[in-house]
């Protein structure tokens, strides 16, 4: 049988009963940290409750508990076939099934008749969520930000997406504690990717993308250490948050679309609140706006310098032409309307008619009316 | 001190090491079954174990363990007065802190200056997303369904929006235990929403809206009672969903957008599949498309048409309608390059703009190709 078992976001502390009681029954128990770091002291903890167990194994001469790599845990095959005969575990930082990983060796698993659950626990995702005191249901899609130029242009664009929709986004943040060479049965130094780097790869890509309009006044909510005793969120503008050192993770930012109020209560009262929240939405151009902000003005002037060119030339405007240029009109008119009303698409549909209406007297009488 | 433990989705069994230790210390222990159902099998557990420590607290007399209502917890004035000098903790089903209700009681501790502290557990939304073998990064906003047919806008919009992305959409459902009369300290009949009612809501309210196109072949998967010893998810056809009986709860509903291979393998594998997977976002009729696939073509049919009444009026073309003509034409092929880029609003702004052209030739000569 094999088990693969989260430990949830504190350690022994966030460790089930029952996790507890299948740990000191099975043969074998692995450790990762990998998807998420786990201790030393919670190793030698472990140590000590299992030590306890051994003598009620059926083949104690088959016990192991070690921590083990990334490869090894890819592989699979050694786990597999261990768990056909023996009961094996793997403890996991976390919800065990968030990372994709175990989510394929279950499937492996199972595919070869092998008994296989999972034990969910608490994981750093949702908590953090709640302690932000910003609403579950309004977070759009996560995303995981890599310490590389590629990666954050993923994540500027799922912000956008998100923030298109009036939602907050998630960006967890690289983690990496497996270089292959690291002894993983002594303490190493993960690698945790910085808040302040997060913000500065997002600035970064502002420089070419222009939609989100990111700068230092931009609100982001910096959550380091969910779960740990020095557990903090730190609320504030780009430019406050550039500020901090920040030391280990793992560490996780959100970017906020509009707050409600109890939000907006919620960051003053539950993070460390360096500057009061701002709507960042406000600042946001999507692609559709920027064209209706430019083209329905644009238009408008355009049809009043056309008609004034035909008027100079004609002394009475021809019916015909006055025809095109109130259906011209009416259309300017409609595209406001639906651009208030956030049919966007009714919008762009009306402004480009308009000036197509527009442009087919230009071209037909060689006046450039724009 | 006031804590907010959350229990997780198995009961006793997924309560946490630290958790335990914490009930156990505190004078006040108030259990809640209206954010989500906890068993009178756990109330007897926790009074046990609550027994054998109450010679340990410093004021016995004090000493209080039942479930409460949900006026109780809203009010939230009484507790609050006793976290003041006594250790006050609240026992909440999955993890505390999704329930915006907790997130508004520590605010208002904190206002207060009461210490209080929130301990995370497993959740069913994140659970069910690891169980179902779906990616949790391919997931949009969630959304909750009640049995009311507004409801069932809010929880279709979510749908189409998230399909627009190609983001799965979790769909939680209406649970209700607390009727304001009903005795919570004997076992009652909590209401479930069943999966059944949600698929029937949204084939409802397909009838109105028809953008997702929602059908007998629409594919789902069910979620039953995750974290139960009968946890269960069943995939399928809403025609294979609709046949099943489900009984009690929690349930949830997933609709995904496109699916991945592995996610594909995962169903397969991992639930109880009752049809293949089926990509249901072939069938969604976005907004955008619906127009692009309509107006290209019928601009197309307009202007071939145009081109031959202008040619059967006069011998030949004069070159400023030729030149109206041959924009038109352009502004068609670019409409169709930026649709296949997926460029959506450049896609309507050309079609409108070819439109506009075509139109003002109809208007000034009064003739409709359309």
């Amino acid at each position: 049988m094999l088990y693969i078992i989260g430990i949830g976001i504190s350690e022994y502390d966030s460790l089930s009963t029952n996790s507890i009681e299948i740990i000191r029954n099975c043969d074998v128990i692995y450790l990762e940290r990998f998807t998420g770091f786990i201790s030393d002291e919670f190793y030698d903890k472990l140590k000590v409750e299992v030590s306890k167990s051994i003598g009620t194994l059926s083949s104690p001469e088959n016990h192991e508990l070690k921590f083990v790599k990334r490869w090894f845990i890819e592989d699979g095959r050694e786990i597999l076939q261990k768990a056909r005969t023996l009961d094996v575990c793997i403890l996991v930082y976390g919800d065990p099934l968030v990372a994709t990983t175990y989510g394929e060796l279950i499937v492996r698993a199972k595919k070869q008749d092998i008994n296989v659950r999972a034990i969910h626990s608490s994981s750093g995702i949702l908590s953090l969520m709640g302690e932000s005191g910003l609403q579950p249901y309004k977070f759009g899609k996560m995303v995981t930000m890599m310490d590389d130029p590629m990666s954050s242009i993923t994540v500027y664009n799922t912000i956008y997406d998100n923030m298109c929709n009036g939602l907050h986004t998630l960006i967890l943040t690289e983690y990496n504690n497996d270089d292959g060479k690291t002894d993983f049965n002594s303490s190493s130094n993960p690698f945790f990717l910085s808040p302040k780097r997060v913000i500065e790869l997002l600035l970064e890509r502002e420089k070419d993308m222009k939609s989100i309009n990111f700068s230092s006044n931009t609100y982001g909510l910096v959550a380091c250490k969910i779960g740990g005793k020095n557990s903090i969120i730190i609320a504030g503008k780009f430019e406050s948050l550039l500020r901090l050192d920040y030391q280990g993770g793992p560490n996780s930012v959100i970017i906020p679309a509009g707050l409600h109020f109890t939000e907006e209560d919620s960051i003053q009262n539950l993070t460390k609140m360096l500057d009061p929240p701002i709507d960042n939405s406000k600042q946001l151009s999507r692609m559709a706006n920027r064209m209706l902000n430019k083209y329905i003005p644009n238009a408008k002037i355009a049809l009043s310098n056309l008609n004034s060119m035909l008027k100079s030339e004609m002394s009475e405007l021809t019916k015909d032409y006055q025809l095109v240029l109130d259906n011209a009109e009416n259309y300017l008119s409609d595209a406001q309307t639906f651009y208030d009303q956030g049919k966007l698409e009714l919008a762009i549909l009306s402004i480009g008619y308009a000036e197509g209406l527009i442009d087919s007297i230009r071209f037909q009488k060689n006046m450039n009316p724009w």
